[in-house]
């Protein structure tokens, strides 16, 4: 399987735009650089977490086809949702409906309108990915709930402040070279540690921000892929697991299971190793998610994760770049489109388009996004092609 | 592909069980039937609209996953969402799914819980499947927009008040038959037509009522079945197609498009014809919309749909059994639990299971399923095993 096109917006807070609007701008983009026109699509899936409370509009697989003039051609288009994983989780049931056989081009869509609405609404949605009879409902918000995970691994491995902060530090210089990124300002690290806290011990340059944005690909079978592009990226594997949507009920929570489920799964189906990657878009909604992310993908052994960022390792010239394009943090994170602008911004990479964020040599490329606080977890592995 | 398993909850006003409850029930009830284990489960696919709204809980595939104890296997979990045909959606998906040789025994899902929010909330909810920046920020409701189709079909083809009643009725003498049903009794024409206005020309019963519900069957391919069941239920085809999400946009408000295209691109994939269909459950949310899914499917030519309940054609002993469930009308709309509850209706009356309401001799099934005013349509087709 490969994509041959890839669009996103800018992230940020997009005042000019509507839903509507920029899923086409996203999507139009993709099919410019794909070489394709909209008659030759077969299906659309998008990821969107919760356009029914951001903008009062369920059905948006159909709103997107429509205003992306594909009603004409009445071309299925579906909407999946699985919290801040949505994006992914589109590619992913694009991937089936090709490898099914039934579908042969099929375009993949995500996006999110945050801003519209006022901050106590904003608390409320973010946190109805997590459980809300268990979590919500007696006052847990997102953000307790990763700070929880914060201080348990604080405690387990000595994670320190400084640690955190070097997380936010690194993906801000690499947001400041993403021209589409919603921060694009290097921060320092007494800038996260001066910043008010959000839920003790994060801060709110821990967090990653409130973001409107929309991003799209195009995906078809390898063989055919050769009709339309000299680069394509292969999807050498799609990973999905999931957890308990409570945290409370997990065994551990300074690991996310469903990650380390998710990557053997797509370590396996890519017959490869972590150590064959080369670039990771990684979830980073909070500081501390980054650190488990990279110890529960395998990167780095459990319980030194937490020195990547600080010692550079993580850095685009690193060992591993983790989020070259600046991650949920400064790239932005607008829920749905998170998934799928991972995925562009590896696709860059891998074509070797990624200017001054561009990982030398960069051959295999991994994204991880996850849902709720870590309920579903979804890991893709992309190649670059022949 | 098989169908080996199938399961429901009674739908009604369930206001002793939580969402999270009516989805195991349903789901159990399906491996029950299906004779197999939670460890046997691949992936799941939890078809629903407005989770979000109605019980401020997304990420619902996730959660569903995990009150029926798959987290321990860390089983994928989908949820998608296309309006009033989130459920028919979430079986196509798990299709695909198998299909590609990605999962072998996949459980679909349909749940929503209505019951637990006031009339307002509601019918905002409702409408959130429509367009919401052109039909529900001016008024429209989902009522009124599916009252100017009927408008149109009356002077258009001169379908009469004594027609509309008929489908009511109709379905509520087969929804008596229905164990599970919300309504499980008969009504006359002048209970239709004495019943509040909810938007003229339509009244209270010709719409379907608000509802809490959940359904589940378990899918896996037609070799496999055999282990299973005697009496596994073959998908003969899956089609899905897209209209404009805004009625004003459609060249015609008489018929949906979008069920003709489906409905030839099922048929075309089964290589069947709509003569060759014995059971078909259509979506029926309001008497009209029998009435348009009838001829758009191709059972009534054009203008003819009209006179089917009314001359008895489309009753369980009729030329074309139509909603022998008692369809949305009588058996209930809990939107994301619709669409599956179509299935398990089929799969009853292909087994020879459906009591009193079993069509004889029936050997080849249809569902379709709508999601907002048309803009989603999705059509199976089913056949009894060999």
């Amino acid at each position: 399987m490969a994509i041959i096109g890839a669009g996103m917006t800018e992230f940020g807070e997009l005042w000019d735009y509507s839903f509507r609007e920029m899923g086409i701008r996203a999507g139009l983009e993709a099919l410019n650089d794909a070489n394709i026109s909209s008659e030759q699509i077969d299906a659309m899936f998008v990821g969107n977490m919760s356009a029914g409370r951001f903008i009062d509009q369920e059905h948006v697989g159909a709103l997107i086809a429509d205003y992306a003039g594909l009603a004409h051609t009445n071309v299925p288009s579906t909407r999946v949702e699985s919290g801040g994983a949505s994006g992914a989780l589109a590619l992913r049931q694009a991937y089936f409906s090709v490898a099914s056989g039934i579908h042969d081009i099929v375009v993949v869509g995500g996006a999110e309108k945050m801003t519209d609405i006022g901050d106590a609404e904003m608390r409320s949605i973010q946190s109805a990915a997590a459980d809300q009879e268990w979590e919500t409902v007696f006052g847990a918000t997102f953000a307790s709930l990763f700070a929880l995970m914060t201080v348990r691994h604080m405690h387990e491995y000595g994670t320190t402040r400084e640690e955190l902060s070097a997380v936010a530090v690194k993906n801000h210089r690499h947001g400041a070279l993403n021209p589409r990124a919603q921060f694009r300002r290097e921060i320092k690290p007494e800038m996260v540690e001066k910043s008010p806290i959000v839920s003790s011990p994060l801060r709110m340059l821990d967090c990653s921000p409130v973001s409107d944005g929309a991003a799209a690909v195009v995906i078809c079978t390898s063989e055919m892929a050769k009709q339309f592009t000299d680069q394509p990226v292969e999807i050498l594997a799609t990973a999905q697991a999931s957890d308990t949507l409570a945290l409370h009920q997990r065994k551990s929570i300074t690991e996310m299971l469903a990650t380390k489920v998710a990557a053997r799964r797509a370590f396996d189906m890519a017959k490869m190793q972590p150590k064959n990657v080369d670039v990771a878009e990684v979830h980073d909604n909070f500081t501390i998610t980054e650190i488990m992310a990279i110890e529960d993908l395998g990167f780095f052994p459990k319980g030194e994760g937490r020195k990547a960022a600080i010692e550079g390792k993580t850095a685009i010239d690193g060992e591993i770049a983790i989020n070259s394009s600046g991650g949920l943090k400064a790239r932005g994170d607008p829920l749905g489109a998170t998934g799928v602008a991972q995925i562009v911004e590896i696709i860059q990479q891998l074509r070797g388009n990624a200017d001054k964020r561009q990982v030398a040599d960069a051959k295999v490329g991994l994204t991880h996004n996850v849902g709720g606080t870590g309920a579903s977890v979804i890991v893709h592995i992309l190649g670059a092609g022949p």
